[in-house]
């Protein structure tokens, strides 16, 4: 058996399945996304996310959703980081914070991973980290290249995928994801099956 | 009778109610904000809510949701507006557009009138206008200080009410839906009743 990892986007769904697959977790891609509802909490979205799914596709599978939070910008762009990202891209957020000192931000990524019909489980990552004064890297996707994480010189953009994976919101998730998945196996012949088939 | 105005926004309220009041037609304030999705078809997130508002709300209702579209900025701030001017404010948006020179945009308002359980009406009404360089006006509220309808030289937030209805999205749109209430007294007696009682 496989998780269905059910995102429109293709970075991340490799981002996810590289993770897996260090832990011989087998995943396919469903190229869809669900409806998403307005709001400022991203756990609130992915839920939402994750009941609209269950009437189009059978578990397991995850659903994920990301945000940057910016501090100076009372969490902007926050929830709608991707159309933000879409309409006023890096640039627009160097331009916001221009002569800006305060520039702490954070990225959370949020999953809600159907075992089950009846059972959504909700697993977060976080990574706390400075906006860059310029866009740097090729690597990654939406603000990675104007992101640094604390402890680091170099943007999420600059980081080859299994690096970001080490450090990212994203990669954290899939780790707490992951360790629910294995222990599973103690409590349920059943989900061993599922994780190991 | 009278129709629900079910909106979070006090302002939103006010403009409604006083165009009503100028056709003889109460209305009434439910405070409360619908669920809303995440789309960038405004007409969809507006009937989204209606749909979701039924669940509490007996009919007659309206649900509005307006948005603002800068042509530079690829439609920014749009659909999520509403967030974005809580977030980054006029200030934002003037900075986004320093040393731009096309400073075309429009506000959009789409209304959805349950006039039954199994009936919604959709409305719209667009204005077309210019992001001023600097913030002015008292009235209003959102981006209304820093928006300048086409064919005038003041913000709609130097407009007092009356003033912007004549000339806003939101004017239009509920001129609109008046417009359809008052002709479904050439058809039918209930509709009559339910528009005069």
């Amino acid at each position: 058996m496989e998780i269905k990892i059910v995102t429109s986007n293709n970075h991340k769904y490799d981002e996810i399945k590289r993770i897996l697959e260090q832990f011989d977790i087998k995943s396919v891609w469903i190229k869809y996304n669900p409806m998403e509802i307005q709001s400022e909490y991203i756990h609130e979205v992915v839920i939402y996310k994750a009941i609209d799914a269950l009437t189009m596709i059978q578990p397991p599978f995850l659903v994920e959703d990301s945000a940057l939070f910016i501090h100076s910008l009372g969490g902007f762009p926050g929830p709608y980081s991707s159309y933000i990202y879409n309409k006023i891209g890096n640039k627009g957020i160097l331009k916001l914070l221009e002569n800006t000192v305060n520039r702490e931000a954070e990225f959370l990524c949020v999953i809600a991973c159907c075992i089950q019909k009846n059972i959504i489980k909700i697993f977060s990552g976080k990574v706390r980290g400075f906006i860059s004064h310029s866009e740097k890297g090729e690597f990654g996707f939406g603000f990675d290249p104007i992101f640094i994480p604390e402890g680091y010189q170099k943007t999420l953009a600059e980081m080859p995928i299994e690096k970001k994976n080490e450090v990212s919101h994203r990669g954290k998730a899939v780790k707490k994801l992951i360790k629910y998945l294995v222990s599973m196996e103690s409590f349920n012949k059943d989900s061993y099956t599922f994780i190991k088939e």
